[in-house]
C-alpha cells in the first residue's frame, strides 16, 4: 500500500484549482453594460473559469443550417483577454422548437407509450436518427470553429443525461441490442428471463418490447436488459458526439455532468468513455429531519463514488449553488461559512474544481431564483457574494494540492445493477428495501472511524483493499463469487449481509442454496429463509462474545451454519436461538456475514472486529468532523471539515495547516463549520 | 333446521382431503433431473394433486395451430403412476405474444382509452372474437388429448379473472348488452338511469360509451350497469371455455380461482355456472395493525362467503402459500405451526381440499420468491417443507370430514349490487363508506358468539335462518322489501341499519322516505337525515333498557319513529333526544334498525337482544379460538382454531378429536396455534 | 368617505330579497302530480324565483335542430301565476351526447394531450366553431321564445365555467392570442419570456404549443399566459352567448356563476362583461379542523370578493345548500339554525338573493343525494323544509335593504396574477407558499378588527381607501409600483410583505432590487434574500417598540434597510440582529414592510400600528361574532353574525333591529347562530 502516488493535473493552463461556473451571456446580448460588468464581478470574485453553451442550440442555430457562432466568439475573447477560460459545452442537452417540429422523431414517448410534446430539456430521444444527424452537425460546428481557442480547456458533453424514451426508434434499437446481447438466439433470451413463466416465451426479437407501464412487467431479466440498454444507447450517443469533436480536434479532455445518485444509467459505464468525471451537488441543506454533518456525509459518498470511477486522477465539481437552488421542496439559503466547507468537501474527496450553477442569474423562466454568483441585485456586496469571493482566496492558499488523488485501504462496494435488480426484485417489502441508504451508512460508519473508504464495483481490483465490505449484493455478475474466493484465501476481509448472491446477472436465482456462485462455502453458510418485519416489528442479537445486544429491524435471515463461526445469535421470534452473525476463515483471510438489519452502529462494531482482523487501526474522529486525505508523490494533504456549529479540537494532527498558514503542533481546533487542510509531508 | 345434511364428495378418486398445488414442470423441461426429484418431494409431502397448465399456452402452441402436448402428456403420466392426480387448467389465463402481435384486438384499452402493450397476465379482452377462436382451439385440443386421462381430476378455468377493457369491441357488447337489458328500448334507459340530469339523455343505445374515466362518469346507473356487464361478460368467457371443454367430455368437473373479497366481478354469477367454488387464500399475516385472530377471521369471512355460493357441497381452497408471498407490502414468513392452522381453518369453513400456490419455485420472473413446497434450495429439510410434509400426515387423520357441510341458523347479507353501488354513490363520506369492513365486522361478532353465520344474497332464500342481519344494504334488488316482509312476519329476526334501501337496482332513490320497497312500514321508521361526521366527531347513544351507553361515529340518521319501539336514543348533537335504535314487531318476528355506525362491541350488545329474541343460545367460546362446524349425514365436526399465541382451555367439548385421537371429557386444552376436530358423533 | 352611496335595485320585479333556486322539472315531466306538488311547496317556503334550464340542452334540442319548449313554457307560465319568477339559464353548461358524437371537436384535450370521451358537465372546448354555432342556435331560439316572457328576470349564462382544453383549435386560438398580444413580433415574446433560456427560442407564433403537462413548462411566462388566454377565451364565449341573447332583446340582464376562489379564470375579467356577479357558495361546514367562525370568514372572504368586482351594486348568492352537499370529503349536515346564519351572511356582504341549489332532489346519478328544498320524502315537514320557510318569513322583514351596497375604508388586495405566478413561480416551496390563506388571514384578522375590509385587485381605484394591505404581490402589473408610490405620497398606509415586486407581469425579475417599480425607493429597504424555513424550523422577531415577540414561520427575508425605520427584528438565525418589520415615512403617508411570515394574530399587533397612523379606529367586536355593514342613500344597516354556540352581547349598537323589530338600546344580544340587522338610521 505505500506505492507512490502519480500526481495528475487536470488542467495545465490553470496554476491551481479551477473555480467557475455556468455562464449564460446569450441571455444578455442586448446588454453589453452586463456582460462587461459581469467579467469585472467574476475576477473580483476569483472566478478562472467558465461554462459556456450548456443550452445555447438555438443562439448558434436559429434556423436550421443557419449558424452564428459571433457571439461566442466575442464572449470567449473578452473572457480570456481577462484571464478566464472556457469550457464549452454540446448544446445537446436542450434541443430548439424548430428542430421538434420538423423533425417529430426527436420527442420522446413514455412509459405508457404517449407522445410527448416540445418541451423542457435533456429529452430528446436518443434512437432518432435525425437528431443524431442535427447532434453531429452542430457539434462538428463548434470544434471548427472553437477547438483552437487559447481560452478552450474542455468539452463539456450534453448535459445531465436523463430518463428513457419507448419510441419506436428505441424499440427497434433495444431488440437490435437484444439480438447481440444473445448471438442472435432467442432460445438463449427466454432461458435467460426464464419466459415460460407465465407463457411469455418469445419466437422471435421482434416480440419483443420495451417493458411499456402498461405492458410487460414481470420478466425482471428484461427489465433489467432494458435499463442496461439504455445505458448503452446513451454512452453510444455521448460517444457519438465525443467521436465527432475529436474528429477536428483530439486532444480537448472531455468530460460530461453526472447527478448525485441518478439511476437511469449505469454512470461507471458513461465514465470510460471520459477523460474525467464530474458532477452537480445540490444536497437539501439544514434540513428538519437530519443533522447537517448527516447531509453532508451522503454528499461525501458522492464525491468519493465519483472519484472511484478514475482513481488515478482528480474529479471535478462541475456545478454547486452559489446560495441556494429554487427546486427543491424547500429552497433554504446556505448559512454563512457554508459554501466554503462544502467546496472544501469536493476538494477533501479529490476534486480539483470549485463550479457553479450559476454565474448570473437569468431574469425568467424556471431557473430565475437559483442561486448565482451575481444576483438579479447585481451588485458586489451580497453575503452570497461576499462568500465566493472569500473562498476564491481560500482556493489560492492550497492550490498546491491540485493532482493528488485518494487511496484506501478500504472499499464498499456499490453497484447499478444491483439497485436496479434490488428494486425490481418481488421480494422483502418496496418500503424499507434501501439499497442506496444501506451502503451509504455502511460507507458513512467507516468514514466515521478514519478509513476515508473507497466506493468501488463488484468488477473493480480487489487487490489494493484489505477489506471489503458488500452489503446486499444480491446480483453477482459472472466471476464475482471465484473472486471473493479468491481475494479471502489471499487475506482479504469480505463482510457480506442478507440478501446476498440470490440472482445471477440475468436475475435468475441460484439453485443449491444462498448465496450462489460457490459463495455458501466460502461464508460457511446457507440463507434458507429471508423474513420481512413490519416497521413495528424488531428483533434482538446477542453477541457471543461480549453479549452485546443489537437491534434487528425490517430483514432477518434463517441460517444454516455449515462451517462458520456463530458471531452473534436472536434472541427472539422464530429465529431465536440461531445464527444471526458470523464468520468464516478461509485461506488468510475471513468471510463474515451478517444475516439481518442493524443499525449502523451497531455495524460499527462489527466493523471493529473485521477492522481488527485486517490488521487495521481505526482513528478517533471526533463526532461531526469529516476526514479525507489526498496524496501526490511523496505528499499527503489531510483534510479536517467541522460540520458541528460548534468549535471542536481534534488531536494527533501535525503537520502545515495551509489556510492559516500555520504549523500544528499535535492538535488543531476548527471554528463553527471550520476547515483545516494539513500537509503533513512538511 | 334439524334436516339431515347430505355428504357431497367432490373426489371420489382421491380417499380423503385434496392436497396439492400449481406446478410448472414446463419451466424445467431441460431438467429431467429436477422433474424426477420433484416427484420424490411430492410424495414424502403427503401431494396427492397438482395443478398443471395454468400458464402453459406457449408451451403447447409456440406457434398459431402447431401443437404440442408430449412434455404435458409425460408429466401426467409420471404422476399419475406416482399416484399424484392433475387439475388441469385452460391456459387462457396468459396469452403468447405471437397472438398479441397477430391479433391486436386482444389487448385491452383502459379506462383513459389508452391501449396497453403486451405482457403480464389475466388481460385478454374478453370481447375480442380472435382470442374466443384460440381459446377454443387450444382448449378443445387440451380436452381432446387429456379428458379422458385416469390421472384427470378436474378442469380449472383459466386463472384470476381480473379487470375491464374499454376497447371498441367491448362498447359494442356493452350496447348489446343494454339493448337487451331495456327491451331495445332507449327511453326505458333514459329513465332508469335519470338521464335528463345533467342533459344526458340519450338517443341511441349507439351514443353509449363505456364509463371512462375521462367520460362519463355521473349516471351511476351507467356505472353499474358497465360492472353487471363485465360480470356476464367474463362469464360469457368462461361458459365458452366450459362448453369448449364439454363438448369432448361432458363429465369432468369444472371451477375457476376466486380471489379474496375481488371487487371486479360478482362471483356469485360465475358461481352458478362451476361445479365447485374455489379461491386463493393470501391473507397480510403477522402484520403490525391487527391481531392474528383478526387477520384470520377476515380470512374465514372469504371462506364462508364462498362456501355459502354453493351450500351443499364443499368448495376449495385453491391456493394458499407454502411461507410467504412476495408481492404484499411486507413479506412475511407464517411463523410455526400457522400453515397447518390456516390450512385446517379451510377445512373447518367446508373446504374438502388444502392447495397451493407453488409446489416448486421458478428461478426467474416476478414469482421467484413467492413461497412453495420446493425451495431454490431444493431439499427436503427446509422449514417450509417440513410443516407441509406435518401437515399431510394431519390431513390422512381428518380424511373422514370430506364430503361434509356447513349450516347455520344465522345469516349475513354480503352483495355485490351494494358493494359497488355505496362505493359509487356520491354520499356519505368515500374515506368511511367501508361496505365491506362493516359487514365483516357484524359476520365476526357472531362468529365470536358462536354462531357460524352464513353469508348470504339477498336474492338467496330466507327460510332457513332465525336471523339475518343485512348491514348497509343500499340498494335494493326487486322483491327484496316484500320478502323481507314476509320473513318477519313468518317469525325471522331481521336486523337492518343506517344506508339501507335508498336506492332501487339502477340506482334510483325511493320517493316517499327510506328504507324503500315498504320497509319504512316493515321497520315502523323512515331515515329522514344521514349525517356523515368528521374522524374526530362522534356521537353517543344509550339503550333505554339497561342505560347502556354506545359510542356513535362516522354516521347517524335522523329517523322518524312510526311504529316502532325506540331501543336507544341519541345523547348529544342536534340528534339528542332522538331515536337511534329501533325495533318493531311485524307478525311474528321483529325488525331492527340501527340507525347509526356502532363499534362490534356494541354490536354485539344489539345482537344480544335480537339473538334472544330469535331463541338462540349464543355460546361462550374464549378469545381468539375460532369456532366452525361441519355436517355430514349423521355426523357433526366441531373445529376448535387457537389462533393465540398461548394455550387455552375451552369447555363443554365431547366427542372423539381427530387429531390426537383421542376422547374429550368436557373440555379441550389447544397449545399455541392448536387445532381440534371433534367428532361429537361418536 | 361620507359619499351619499346610491341604491341599486336588481330586480324591481320582487320587492326585497329574491329567494330561489336551480329548479330541474325536465326530470319529471312524466309526473304532473309532483310538479304541482312543488309549486305549493315553493310557496309555503316563500320562494319567489327558480333557475330554470341549467342543463336543459338535451330537453330542447333533442336531436339537432329539432326544437321544443313546450314544457319550458308551461313551467314558467305555472310558475308566474303562482308569483314565482325565472332565471333561465343558456343550455351550455352541458352538451348533449348527439352533439360529441357529431362534432368531436367539442371535446376537450386533457393537459397530456389526451382525447377526453364524452359525458360530465362544463366541458365543451371554448374553441370549437362547432359548438360556439350550437349555443348560438340554441341560445337565440331560448331568447325568441322567453326574453319576452313577464316571469323572466334574468338570463345565466353557461354555468361554472371550468377548466382549459389542449386541443387543435385551442392551440389556435392560443397561437392567434399571442401573436396579438405581441404585436405580431416573436422577438418581443422571447424576450418577456426570457426564450433563450434552455434553448427555447421561438422563430414563430406557430411553434407555440400550450404548456402540456408532458411538453413545455419551464417558461414561466408562457405558463402564464396560457391562463390569460383562457380567461380571454371563456370570456370570448361568454360575451358569445350574451351578444345572442341581446340580439333578441337587449334590456334582460345577465350574470354567470362563479365557484368560491376557483384558479382557472381571472374571474374579474368575467365580471366587467356581467351585469351582475354571481357564487355558488359551498363552505365545509362544522368540520374538525378548524372553528365555524373560521370557516365562514373564508366564505364571508368570497362574499366581499364578488361584491368588489361591481362595487356600486349589490350581488348574487346562486347557489347554496339546503342541509348539505354530496360531493364533500364528509358530507355532513347544517346543524340547525346554520341555515339562516349562512343567508343573513350573504346578505350582510351585499348579496340580494338567497339561492339554492336545489329545490328538488332528482331520483338518479351525481347530484341524488345533494341538499334541497324538497327531499325524496317530498314532505313539508322535514327539519330542511321548515328551516327554509322559517328564512323565508325572516327575509320579508329585512326587504328593506335591497339595493344596498358596501364600502370601506380598508382594502386587501387579491389577486388571479399573482395567483398563478406565485404558484408556478420556481422558488420558496411549493408546501408553504400558501397565497390565498396568506391574504384570507390579513382579510380576516382586519374583519376581526371591525374593519369589514374591501378585497380588491392593483389595478382598482385606490383612492378611497385609508389603508391597503397587500400580502405577497410577488407579480406587478405596469404602473403598480408608481401608483403604491403617489397612494402613500397622497397619505395612504400601504403594507407590503415578503416576497412583493419580485417580478414584472411577465414574469420578468426586476433588476437592481427587490421590490421593483422603484418600491425599494417607497419602502426604503431591498430584499436581498428570501430564506425559506423548513416546517419545523422557526424564527422569532422583537419589535423595537414594546419588545413583543412574534414567531417566524416559511419565509424570513435578508432586507439592506436604506431609509425605512426598523420596527422589528431577527432574534435568531443567520438573520440575528437584522431588520424584520419597517416603516417609511414617504410624503403624507407610510409604506410598511413585514419582510416574514407571522401569524395572523402578530400581523393584527402591526395592523394596530398602521390603523392607528391612518388614523381609523377599529372597534371591539366580540370573538366569533362577524360583522358586515351595508349602506343605501341615507341608511346604514349593521349585520351581527353570532357563529358561536353560545349567546354574546354585543356593545354599542343602537337603531332598529329588524328581525326581532325591536329598538337597540346600547347592546344586543345575541343567542346561538343569531342574527341582528340594525337599522342605525332610525
Amino acid at each position: 500500500m505505500k506505492t507512490i502516488i502519480k500526481t495528475h493535473k487536470i488542467f495545465p493552463k490553470i496554476d491551481g484549482i479551477l473555480h467557475g461556473g455556468d455562464y449564460n451571456p446569450d441571455q444578455w446580448l442586448d446588454r453589453p453594460d452586463i456582460l462587461k460588468e459581469d467579467i469585472r464581478l467574476m475576477k473580483k470574485a476569483g472566478i478562472n473559469c467558465v461554462t459556456l453553451g450548456v443550452f445555447s442550440w438555438s443562439s448558434y442555430e436559429r434556423r436550421e443550417d443557419e449558424f452564428d457562432f459571433s457571439w461566442l466568439k466575442k464572449v470567449m475573447d473578452d473572457l480570456y483577454e481577462n484571464g478566464i477560460y472556457t469550457i464549452l459545452a454540446t448544446p445537446s442537452g436542450s434541443k430548439p422548437a424548430w428542430l421538434d417540429k420538423k423533425y417529430p422523431d426527436a420527442i420522446r414517448v413514455d412509459e405508457n407509450g404517449i407522445k410527448a410534446h416540445h418541451g423542457m430539456r435533456e429529452n430528446h430521444c436518443m434512437s432518432s436518427p435525425n437528431v443524431e444527424r442535427r447532434i453531429r452537425v452542430i457539434d462538428r460546428k463548434l470544434a471548427e470553429n472553437f477547438a483552437d481557442h487559447p481560452g478552450l480547456l474542455m468539452w463539456h458533453i450534453s448535459n445531465e443525461y436523463t430518463g428513457y424514451c419507448y419510441c419506436d426508434n428505441c424499440k427497434q434499437e433495444f431488440r437490435r441490442y437484444l439480438s447481440k446481447r444473445f448471438d442472435g438466439d432467442i432460445e438463449k433470451l427466454n432461458h435467460a428471463w426464464w419466459a415460460t413463466f407465465w407463457s411469455h416465451t418469445y419466437n422471435d426479437f421482434d416480440e419483443i418490447d420495451p417493458p411499456f407501464m402498461n405492458g410487460e412487467r414481470s420478466i425482471l431479466g428484461q427489465n433489467l436488459e432494458w435499463r442496461r440498454f439504455n445505458t448503452w444507447n446513451v454512452c453510444r450517443s455521448m460517444k457519438m458526439e465525443i467521436d465527432t469533436l475529436r474528429e477536428v480536434r483530439a486532444d480537448i479532455p472531455v468530460t460530461t455532468n453526472f447527478m448525485c445518485l441518478f439511476e437511469d444509467f449505469d454512470y461507471r459505464v458513461l465514465a470510460k468513455e471520459l477523460d474525467y468525471t464530474s458532477w452537480d451537488a445540490y444536497p437539501f441543506l439544514h434540513n428538519d429531519y437530519e443533522s447537517l454533518s448527516d447531509t453532508l456525509y451522503d454528499n461525501a459518498f458522492n464525491h468519493v463514488l465519483y472519484a472511484c470511477m478514475k482513481k488515478d486522477r482528480p474529479f471535478m465539481l462541475m456545478e454547486s449553488a452559489p446560495g441556494l437552488v429554487n427546486w427543491s421542496p424547500y429552497n433554504k439559503y446556505k448559512r454563512p461559512g457554508i459554501h466554503a466547507l462544502m467546496s472544501f468537501q469536493a476538494l477533501s474527496c479529490g476534486s480539483d474544481t470549485v463550479q457553479y450553477f450559476q454565474i448570473r442569474k437569468g431574469r425568467g423562466c424556471s431557473e430565475q431564483f437559483h442561486g448565482a454568483l451575481i444576483d438579479h441585485l447585481g451588485t458586489d456586496d451580497t453575503r452570497i457574494f461576499k462568500e465566493v469571493e472569500d473562498l476564491g482566496q481560500k482556493l489560492l492558499r492550497v492550490k498546491n494540492i491540485q493532482g493528488s488523488v485518494r487511496k484506501s485501504e478500504v472499499a464498499v462496494i456499490f453497484e447499478w445493477d444491483v439497485r436496479w435488480a434490488v428494486k425490481d426484485s418481488w421480494a422483502l417489502s418496496n418500503e424499507t428495501k434501501n439499497y442506496d441508504r444501506t451502503v451509504m451508512d455502511s460507507w458513512k460508519e467507516l468514514a466515521k472511524m478514519g478509513m476515508d473508504p473507497d466506493i468501488i464495483s463488484s468488477d473493480d481490483d480487489f487487490s489494493e483493499y484489505k477489506m471489503i465490505v458488500a452489503p446486499m449484493l444480491y446480483l453477482l455478475h459472472d466471476g464475482v463469487g471465484e473472486k471473493i474466493k479468491e481475494y479471502v484465501e489471499g487475506g482479504g476481509q469480505f463482510i457480506a449481509t442478507y440478501f446476498t448472491g440470490y440472482v445471477d446477472k440475468d436475475t435468475l436465482c441460484y439453485l443449491g442454496g444462498f448465496p450462489g456462485q460457490g459463495l455458501s462455502e466460502v461464508f460457511g453458510i446457507i440463507s434458507e429463509e429471508i423474513d420481512t418485519l413490519y416497521p413495528k416489528d424488531s428483533n434482538e442479537i446477542t453477541f457471543v462474545k461480549d453479549g452485546r445486544k443489537a437491534l434487528v429491524k425490517d430483514y432477518q435471515e434463517l441460517l444454516r451454519v455449515k462451517d462458520a463461526k456463530v458471531l452473534a445469535t436472536y434472541e427472539q421470534d422464530y429465529l431465536k436461538g440461531t445464527a444471526a452473525v458470523t464468520a468464516k476463515e478461509h485461506g488468510k483471510g475471513n468471510a463474515w456475514y451478517v444475516g439481518c438489519r442493524l443499525s449502523p452502529e451497531d455495524m460499527h462494531h462489527i466493523f471493529d472486529m473485521t477492522l481488527d482482523a485486517a490488521g487495521i487501526k481505526g482513528r478517533s474522529i471526533p463526532e461531526g468532523v469529516e476526514y479525507h486525505i489526498r496524496y501526490a508523490d511523496d505528499k499527503k494533504y489531510e483534510f479536517y471539515l467541522n460540520m458541528n456549529a460548534e468549535s471542536v479540537t481534534i488531536e494527533n494532527v501535525s503537520g502545515w495547516e495551509l489556510l492559516s498558514d500555520k504549523e500544528c503542533n499535535g492538535s488543531v481546533t476548527l471554528q463553527k463549520y471550520e476547515i483545516a487542510v494539513v500537509d503533513d509531508s512538511v
